[in-house]
């Protein structure tokens, strides 16, 4: 099947379809049914259903899902039988939190490359990853052929260091400056802005 | 009009709108069309109108919005017309750069409670705010009658932490930690999982 037949918002929820099987297999189940996985997730049967029937049938009517099938699958569509390793630009706070997060290396993901300008960061160790200044951001990213990159850096920097990465060969940026950057079709971005999603949640609180 | 005929993911996309407002009310602009806007947030002018036109119109066909009085209109909608303060548990790496992070207040959020549970950070400072014993965690959180609560605690303890919060008051959890929460349907919850969002980027570079 071709993988533009999938929408995005679908491909969006396979990650937290997986998380949730990790976690029920790591339980000990052994299946499931989709109506006890929409209960854990907060979401409905049919969504689940409907996700997963573009990957094909994972279930019988009536026996629920094989739980450790579902896992494989689901690592397989996702690409996650590899390690992907990641350059993260920026080691203030957040992007040493990120060069430390034990939720990385077990999950297949290596932060192998940081990068700042602040001279006394430079050579510096953040887990076991040596902060490098951005001027070798091309030469590293290409010598290494990562494809993601993370963004850690203030906004009015975000789009120069986002073109910088994209020429070097990033395809995927996961974007934790609070602004949208403009980029190439051919490359994936998502955002993280917990302002943006605190004041979602203030929509719903306010009139309390 | 009522709230509850505005789709959750309109109201999630109105903080970017907003963020993106700012930044062209920065750069001196006066009114902007949907299709420049929509440019900028990697959308189609199409649905920025629609989403706007649930609360009324704000553009004049043919003459864009007016920045100022969208501005306004947003802020006012999602009530950040106030200081929002927050409660945040886990004082980690995360915990530690979200107390930090300038842009809260910035935006109108202040981070005014920290709890632990490591003695050795019990009373010590980060940013304005003193490290707490988790123990005191419903008496402050009652006290300051705080709306919204940040979990960044592994995923282990994430649920009992959040059910605390939750008899304490708590209405709104923006959740790092790496599982879903089950919680009342009066409670909204925000999930940010940077491995969810590196995943999903993952199917789309797998095949390169």
């Amino acid at each position: 099947m071709t993988k533009d037949v999938v929408p995005d918002i679908v491909i969006g929820r396979l990650p937290r379809y997986l998380q949730c099987m990790n976690l029920m297999a790591k339980e000990g189940l052994h299946t499931v049914s989709s109506g006890v996985l929409a209960a854990r997730l907060g979401t409905t049967a049919a969504q689940i259903r409907k996700d997963l029937s573009y990957f094909g049938g994972f279930g019988k009517q009536g026996s629920g899902y094989p739980i450790y099938h579902l896992i494989e699958a689901l690592q397989e569509i996702l690409n996650l039988d590899r390690i992907w390793q990641v350059a993260v630009v920026g080691a203030g706070d957040l992007g040493r939190a990120l060069a430390r997060y034990k939720g990385f290396p077990r999950r297949g993901i290596e932060i192998k490359l940081l990068f700042d300008i602040e001279p006394n960061f430079i050579g510096t160790k953040v887990g076991a990853v040596t902060i490098q200044h951005v001027d070798y951001l091309e030469e590293e990213i290409q010598y290494h052929g990562i494809k993601i990159g993370v963004l850690a850096v203030p906004a009015e920097i975000a789009q120069k260091i986002a073109d910088r990465m994209v020429k070097a060969g990033i395809r995927g940026i996961l974007n934790y400056a609070p602004v949208s950057l403009i980029l190439p079709e051919t490359v994936h971005e998502e955002r993280i802005d917990p302002v943006l999603q605190l004041q979602t949640m203030m929509y719903y609180l306010g009139d309390d």
